[in-house]
């Protein structure tokens, strides 16, 4: 058996056949069967170029090489015993097919460069990919935000009422987050494709390719991490708008389960299943966590698009879940534009909301005359804080929540979309 | 400088002052002073009788070391450039107070004997302390139980309404994790404390005492990590019971923090940092985050107690919150008790919850009509399945949401809680 | 195709197949086909034992389940879209073969139940496993030691000559931290079968039995890594004794790799992958990574014992490794007998060595005279501390590396075994 | 006490102290004294531009502000209780100061913000410190390969001798992974530098300003981990290389430590801090991951500088090391030349090399008539093949072991560095 291996000459035993299972990573890495015959036909040119092969030897070569890659493709390729790898395998393979001439292909190639060539080729590929499936969600959130800008609804900070908000800001602001995703990946791509090809194991300076490679799939990794977390953060959100005592959003049934002993039951498992995902691949190097990042994101972002392309909005209790008491930063800044620093301003304002708690009433129905106790600043025209639209149309600069500051950042967004679509 | 090191013999050059403070481990196990000191009274004695040491030299150093234990005590001890650890540091006054026989402390002894003898008299300790912390954290959260035992409110699975629970059931569901904790850790507190003081650092078996300390060592970080686990997941529940949208609790301002722009905001800190602690911890080995451990551990559980006995429960809320659909598994029951198969009857309830919804009427206000299309068993009795305290009821084994089963768990807690405490 | 899940009734629109199949988890748990068809045997008989099924329906699923065993013994079973785990593919396939009584195995069992159930008879056998596999190579490791009890080498600390001790103290110092993990893993296993069954989703306290479930999954895990870490610093040590340069030990040829670039390279690839084991598994606690961890201890463990079992010694390069200089700290011991302290001796002791270093010579080849200018304690018995053997023999304590001391350990282990076998 | 917290208004009750100081952050924060005043003298200039303070609240402000960092600079700044993190302090100490005017710093900018702000500040001046520091240690490095550019070692690959190399290629392959990580936070604070500063907690899309700098810190947190794991690997190999059996290399005193047991111990214990540093950091995220990183990688990056320029080589040894069968490669190439494929020249050289190895002679004693045994193309003139210097003149590509390669590659560097630094 150990006559099949490429570095089977010195030995003598046999292959501990546990031993040879736990090493083989042919289980996972033959989804690189279609890089590692292109790396192949490219490095029978370059021998070729260099007259380590004849040119008949390389025509031989490559007609061999297709066949293989026919085979691939048809399911026909046959995995046999001692094939640790796809490189072992497709080599086997070839010199089955065309004998002796197969022996040059691996000329001054150590394994890890074919390694390092194959991985490179195929995170080329997949980054594309991932970046298409992230450039989908985006487009989908950003035409989402478009047609539902007037709806208005709660911020939330550390899951606590914060200010009123549009819809699409919220929407936008994950965006946004996933458009630098989109341009982070598009670098390690760029740098990716840069990665020089060594000749041998050492003294060609493997030491520099292999780690070169290393830090790219490790900052692929790192990207994926990250990505994945700002999905999960998302993901996070909506199965609290999506609970029945929030009812902001209504996932479709296509992305929900149930429950096989409580029959009302709506599990919001897509949404669970995106946020568990996160932290699952920080802290690894190796090909195995590479497959698995892959993977792992192309699911998780197709099942993204395909929820808030489906999400129902609940625009009535949206509405309803906003209360005065968001105003309160509002009621603060009337203070100060009538001269009042703002510490000060915060300190009055929270004071009444303190008040009308106690109360048990709404902030906004506070008298002139109780707010009086807390600044004597405080006059008739007050009423004026209480409306929601205003307020977040105070928000006018970029980035802000006013209906102008949204629409042009949709705007934006479409741009940036057609830029770095294909 | 390098005199003053326990290994200063055979070196010349002097040690660059970046590595020496990159080396020192004084500034994080000083606070182990006490542990040093009482490893080192214990080792003289093995020393003396072993006619190591005389009974003068015994004394001289027993009297210095109380010296310095009383320096420590009143905050008084100076740590000097090249004290390195907690050891070093003692041994050197011991020096300048006693002179030559203060040389004779470490025969036989090599430094890692020493740390591993004094980290785990330390251990012990934190132990001890960290068990009582729990034990009075759980004592809260029973008494607590046993006052609130009538309060229905919602089960959640997966954020979304389950079935109808106790409270308590839901108090006590945490009470009893955070017992086995207490549980596994004095199992491990039973390990530290046989651990075996080697001699030497090879040559008796050093290789093994070390291991068996990072296992103790390691074993206590992952109780943290679960404890922390476990910790984090209640607060995790209490977030969003307390937000604006459930309001079925409300934190004690002494364990909720302010916005510094927004005046109405009352953020539940308290529990956020709980919450977050949790995965701090995991796979680390070494002293540091042993002390890291402790000193989160020992923070959080005497927070958590101050929450739990200071919360505000808003019962008419929990009540509200209560709805037909969380009994759609009893409806299916109802129908198992007529002979139907459980499958079928989940799928019967299942049907009739979706025609409530697409009707907009509660699930209790179908007409028995209206369920006979979905099978001819429901009949008029099927009323007698819309009541929240009967559906609770129903579940009274052990561990079951019955009064009686809760009122067990609550004595079973307390006789638990006897058995620990001290 | 929403028909054939156990949770269909209310859902109208189809699931999205990404979702579906991201969901799904029966590529890896249908490894549980076993211990699911045992768990739903039991389950039926609590059935009928509680009249929720008839004598005849129990015999009837009884007769069902033990024909889809016999499909999964021999590989026939076949798996359908729509079976999303191991539990919804075995109910499905049942409800084929009898009909509707298969509706009613499900009665009073959530499917997270049935997980637990599944998971917890899946982890008992794997333990069971595991442990065989400890013991198999604990037990290769203990007669490896008994045989060549004699032969002397370098204890090394910090990569670093320390002192000589016996390779079998090496050996068992290895053995016996395994022997450790075995014992913690009983205890692990009991704890495992001492796991409750409750009674639905929420109402019968399924916090409690999720969490302890996920409890003791999580403790395998942690043990599986303890585990893995033992075994990665013992291959740790081999792959530096088998490099060229201390030449310690040979790897079998089963046990090696070459270089597909390098005629001569042999690789300790084994060990390698049994050291890059370690920290795969810590902080995870899923099911996939039950899965993973029992997969890759049960390939290392048996790796491990092949490699031990066939590693050739080379005795005299490890004799030739030996050098005086590792024998200052008898030279000390030599000078403390003669009344000096330890401290002051170990600083006579540095000084010889820094002084033979000087000179180029071994510390063993320093003249009384040289002695003298650092202690007039030395004497002309000083020669009687340049003896390997005599040195080893000094530390007869239990642990230590007197032949009496490695003897006795050996037949303690080999009491062990006989104990925990089986 | 609540009358100090910037958030204090709306609460009655008192803070439980233990709370307090779990919430705090001023233990570790108070080292961005300087980047807060920074940021909060640029921010009232601000607020005077759009008229939000007149021209003399911002002199005031100013005045003030440059007052207490006088009291930082010259260390007399003092802590009080209820100053929770820098930026509290720092503001109630500016109100002792100035009064009143000091409540109006704070118009507009929540507490986030100014945290973001000072991060951002702090982290730019972080990563200039680093990145001269890393410049540093590839200087060192850059002319100690200058000056040792003939010295031949054998490179190695999984711990086994591969090829013979240059020594200066293994320290250029080290210097030039560092050169990149000098590139990436190049990037990084390019990155952190265009941060933009909102305007509120939420409204001013606060998610997006917070989740930028979270996303830069995990930037900057990935490099260090990066850089530490580029560090920990050279370490790796420098523990070896100075054990007593390659004695390639000797640490200087100043980077050694003794065992305060054995008194002939020199540990490499500046390596191997710098090796355990690795892995340290993955995977948090928050501010005193941040802090840890900078304080790790800033001694790190100047203990490896201070072993690398007083690392003693010893040539001899190096030398001695290399052996014949790290030729096979070469000899394999020979046969290449000679017209076979590369395969059986591997297949032919691996036989000669067990060969050699069972006869018990260095592979280049074997005759002529021995190796015709495993190929006729063996002629006289492979004797040639046996020289070490000539082996590594052949990889004469860029990046090769060849004299010209190497020194080009030092000419390249010292041009980056001319480029790179300041």
């Amino acid at each position: 058996m150990l006559q099949n291996k490429l570095w089977g000459g010195r030995f003598v035993g046999n292959t501990d056949p546990i031993m040879e299972s736990f090493n083989a990573s042919i289980a996972y890495d033959q989804r690189m069967w279609d890089a590692d015959i292109r790396g192949s036909k490219a490095y029978v040119r370059a021998l070729q170029k260099a007259n380590l092969v004849t040119q008949h030897e390389m025509n031989q070569i490559h007609v061999g090489l297709d066949k293989i890659h026919g085979e691939w493709s048809s399911g026909k390729f046959q995995i046999k015993p001692g094939d640790e790898d796809i490189h072992t395998a497709n080599e086997r393979r070839l010199k089955e097919l065309i004998g002796e001439a197969a022996g040059k292909l691996h000329t001054g190639r150590s394994r890890n460069d074919q390694v390092v060539t194959d991985m490179r080729l195929w995170l080329q590929d997949a980054i594309a990919t991932l970046k298409g499936n992230t450039i989908d969600l985006i487009n989908t959130m950003v035409e989402r935000a478009a047609i539902e800008i007037d709806i208005l609804f709660p911020g939330y900070t550390h899951m606590q009422r914060a200010q009123p908000i549009r819809w699409s800001h919220w929407i936008l602001s994950h965006a946004v987050a996933l458009s630098r995703d989109v341009e982070h990946v598009e670098e390690i791509r760029r740098r990716v494709s840069v990665l020089p090809l060594g000749s041998g194991a050492i003294a060609g300076n493997p030491f520099s390719i292999d780690r070169e490679l290393l830090r790219k799939v490790a900052e692929f990794l790192f990207w994926g991490s990250m990505c994945l977390m700002h999905l999960s953060k998302m993901a996070e959100d909506l199965i609290l708008y999506s609970t029945k005592e929030f009812s902001f959003v209504s996932l479709s049934d296509a992305y929900s389960t149930g429950s096989s002993l409580m029959p009302q039951k709506k599990n919001a498992d897509s949404l669970e299943l995106i946020r568990s995902k996160a932290g699952r691949v920080f802290g690894r190097e190796d090909k195995e966590a590479m497959f698995d990042t892959y993977d792992t994101l192309h699911a998780v972002l197709q099942v993204a698009t395909g929820v808030m392309s489906t999400l129902k909005v609940n625009q009535k209790n949206m509405k309803a879940a906003l209360s005065p008491d968001m105003l309160a930063t509002d009621l603060a800044y009337y203070l100060v534009r009538k001269g009042m620093p703002f510490r000060e301003a915060h300190s009055c304002s929270g004071k009444a909301v303190y008040h009308a708690e106690s109360k048990g009433i709404p902030l906004s129905q506070l008298t002139v005359e109780d707010l009086h106790t807390f600044s004597p600043l405080f006059d008739s025209d007050v009423s004026s804080v209480w409306d929601y639209t205003s307020s977040v149309e105070q928000y006018s600069a970029q980035g802000g929540t006013a209906r102008s500051s949204v629409a042009s950042q949709i705007e934006h967004m479409r741009a940036w979309l057609k830029e770095h679509r294909g």
